[in-house]
C-alpha cells in the first residue's frame, strides 16, 4: 500500500499546489494522500489568511485524504524544525513515501546531501557556528553558506527555499531511519515568495495572498481551481493578515518589561528594546518591519519573533506531538479506521476529548487568531467543528 | 492668599462642576484655584471619555487657574488612596482650602470624624479586618459598616461616595497635619452615579457619558457649559469607553500564564482563573464584568483590576508623585511663577526635560489609552502637547 505524505501550508490551496498532489499522487502511485498543514499561523511567521477550517477543506476537496494540522509551535519555527516536526508526524502516520517540491528536483541528490550531513555533523557545526559568530548575517545565509562550504560537491542550491526544506524532510527521514521513500519534482513556474504574476493559471501564494488582500477573491481566480473559489465565496469572514493582529501586539510591546519579552521564544541579544522602541512609532506592521529590520535577522525571522511575542510562546513551553485530524476523505477515514491502533501519537478528531495540556498552545493559537472581531464566529471552533469529512 | 484645591475628574466637565467650581471660589474666596484631575484613566477603573488635554482645556476654560494630573497609579485606585495622593499633590501645590462636594455637607463632621479615626484607628482596623475575614461583603460596604459600627455618633453617611471621599480628603490633612482648611457643601441634583436624569441642566457624568456614547454631542448639550460643549465640538476623537480596550484585555487574558497576571496589582485570591474564564466566553465588556462579578468585589474594584491588568500595572511598581502641569489661567501661570521654588515636588510641564523613569507608568496609560486608530494622533501627544495656557 503507498501511503504519500505531504507538507502544506495551503495559504491559500491554489492551482500551483493542484499540480503538487497530482505530481505526488502519480509519482508514488497513491493509495492514501496525507497532509500535514500549518494551523492558524504559518511558518514565515504570519497568520494564515483564513481560517485552518477553511484551508483543510480545501485540500480535502482538491483530493487530499487526510489533513493533519501541524502544531502551531513547530509550524512556527525555522525551516530545520518545521520540516523535521513534520516529517516526524508524517512517519506516525505511517507514511511509506514523501513528495515534495524543489527548485532542484532530484530527490537523489537530496538523500545524499542529508546522509553526509548526518557523517559530517561535527565539521558543519563548527562552520556554521564560526560563520554565525561573525553577527554579519542572517541565519539561514550563514546555513547556506556552511552547506556550500562544507558540502561543496552537491549540486543543490541551497539558498532556494524549497531546495533547503527538502534538504530538511531528507535530513528528519535520514535522522530518525525511517522507512520513508523521498521524492521530488522540479517545481514549476512560479518562485516560492514571488510577488511578480507570469503564467495565466499559477501563481506564488505570496502573489494571491497579496491578490486577495487587495482586491479581493476575483482577481485571484484565475490562479485557484474551483474548489477553493467556492470554499472562499462561502467564507464570510474577513481575508487575514500581519494588520489584524499588529494593535495586539504593539499593545503587548508598549506594556512589558523587556525581561518579560526576553521569556518568549526568539527574543534574545536584545532584540526586545528594539522591538519595544519600533512599537512607539510604529502605527502599522510594515512600519514595524522597516524599522526593526537589520541585516543579522532575515525578515522571517523577525516575523516569527514578533509572532512568538504575539502568542507569548515562552521559552520554557515546549512542542508535544499529536495528531489533530482537520478534515479526511472517505479513502483517509478508511485508512485512519484500520490502522489507528498502530499509530504511535495520540490522535485528536474531538478537541474536548483530548488532554488540554496538550492542546493548549494550539488553543491559544485560535484564541489570538480569532481576536479580529470579524472572527468572533471561529473563536469557539476548535470546540464545535469537526473534521471536515467527506 | 486664597489657594484653593479641588479634586476632580471632569469626565466630563458638566454644569454641575461649573457650580462645584463657583461655589469653591466663593466659599474660600480663592485668589487661585488649583484642580488635581484623573489622567486618562478615571477612579473608577475605566478609561476617560476624551483625552486628559481636552479635559484640562474644560476646566482651564470654565475657571479653574491650574490642572495637574494626578497619575495613574493614585488615580486609578481604591477612594482612600485616591484622595490621600491628590491632598498630597495639593499641600505640594501650597493650597491652603479644600473644598469638595459631598451628600452630607457639613465639614466639621468630617474633621471630626477624622480626627476619632486617627484616636480610634487600631479600634477601627480591627474591626474592619475581622468584617473581611467573613468574606461575605465587598472591601467599599465592609469599610462603611466599620466605620458606623466604631464611631457610631458621626451623622456622616458613609455609604455615599462623596462622603467618604470627604472623609479620606479630611484623614488625608489631619494625618500629615497639613495647614489645609476643609470645605463642603451639599451636592446638587444629581447623584454620583445616578443613570437617571431628572434635572433640566444637572445630569451626573455617567449619564452625560451614556448620552454622549449612546447619542452624542447635541443630546448631552444640555447638561453642558458652552465652554465644555465648544471643546467637544472641536474635538475629532471618539467618546471613549471600556468598549474601545476590551480586545487588549482579552487577548492579555487569553495569552498570559495565571502566574503572570498575578503579579498585576490587585490580582490575588485566585481571581485571575475567573477572568481567564470569562475572557474566554465574552465577546464584550459588559458580559464579561458580568461573568466575573460577585458579592465580594464591587464593580469598581473589578474594573480596577482589571485596568490594572490592562496597563501592565505591577506589584513591584510604586507611585511616585510628582506635579504634571496639563493646564495654567493667566492667574495660574503666575502663581507658578511666585511659588515654585517653594514647591517640593517635581514641576513636569515639558515631559522630555523630566525623567524618564518618573513619568514611565503615565506614559505607559498614554500608549495604552491611545491604542485605538481614532485616537493615534494623541500618541505622542505627552510629548508634543504643551500644557493649554490662556
Amino acid at each position: 500500500m503507498n501511503v504519500t505524505g505531504i507538507i502544506v501550508e495551503y495559504n491559500p490551496f491554489h492551482n500551483g499546489h493542484a499540480l503538487h498532489l497530482k505530481a505526488a499522487r502519480e509519482a508514488t502511485d497513491a493509495d492514501v494522500v496525507i497532509a500535514v498543514m500549518s494551523g492558524s499561523f504559518v511558518q514565515r511567521g504570519e497568520p494564515a489568511i483564513v481560517p485552518k477550517w477553511e484551508r483543510a477543506q480545501m485540500a480535502i476537496d482538491a483530493g487530499v485524504d487526510i489533513v493533519i494540522e501541524l502544531p502551531v509551535l513547530a509550524a512556527t519555527q525555522q525551516a530545520a524544525v518545521f520540516a523535521e516536526k513534520a516529517v516526524e508526524l508524517l512517519a506516525a502516520m505511517r507514511v511509506n513515501h514523501l513528495f515534495f517540491g524543489s527548485e532542484h528536483g532530484d530527490s537523489e541528490a537530496f538523500v545524499q546531501l542529508s546522509e553526509q550531513m548526518l557523517k559530517q555533523h561535527d565539521e558543519f557545526a563548527h562552520t556554521l557556528q564560526h560563520l554565525l559568530q561573525r553577527k554579519e548575517t542572517s541565519y539561514p545565509v550563514a546555513f547556506a553558506t556552511a552547506l556550500r562550504s562544507v558540502f561543496s560537491n552537491t549540486s543543490i542550491d541551497v539558498t532556494k527555499p524549497n531546495n533547503i526544506l527538502g534538504f530538511h524532510y531528507a535530513l528528519a527521514i535520514a535522522k530518525n531511519q525511517f522507512a520513508i521513500q523521498l521524492h521530488t519534482m522540479p517545481r514549476a513556474h512560479a518562485g516560492f515568495h514571488d510577488q511578480a504574476i507570469t503564467h495565466p493559471s499559477i501563481a506564488s501564494a505570496t502573489a494571491i495572498r497579496r491578490l486577495l488582500l487587495e482586491q479581493g477573491l476575483e482577481a485571484a481566480s484565475h490562479y485557484l481551481p474551483a474548489t477553493t473559489k467556492a470554499i472562499l465565496a462561502a467564507y464570510h469572514g474577513p481575508f487575514i493578515s500581519w494588520a489584524d493582529y499588529y494593535p495586539f501586539l504593539q499593545y503587548r510591546l508598549l506594556t512589558a518589561e523587556p525581561a518579560e519579552l526576553a521569556a518568549n521564544r526568539l527574543v534574545s541579544e536584545g532584540i526586545e528594546n528594539r522591538f519595544q522602541a519600533a512599537a512607539q512609532k510604529s502605527s502599522d506592521f510594515t512600519a514595524f518591519l522597516k524599522s526593526v529590520q537589520t541585516k543579522r535577522y532575515s525578515n522571517a525571522r523577525i516575523q516569527r519573533t514578533a509572532l512568538h511575542i504575539l502568542l507569548h510562546h515562552l521559552k520554557s513551553e515546549h512542542y508535544q506531538p499529536y495528531l489533530r485530524i482537520l478534515g479526511m476523505s472517505a479513502a483517509g477515514r478508511k485508512y485512519m479506521t484500520t490502522w489507528k491502533k498502530e499509530i504511535p501519537l495520540p490522535i485528536v478528531s474531538t478537541v474536548s476529548k483530548a488532554p488540554a495540556e496538550l492542546l493548549e498552545l494550539d488553543l491559544r493559537a485560535t484564541a489570538v487568531y480569532t481576536l479580529p472581531v470579524a472572527l468572533q464566529d471561529y473563536r469557539q471552533a476548535d470546540f464545535t467543528r469537526p473534521p471536515y469529512l467527506t
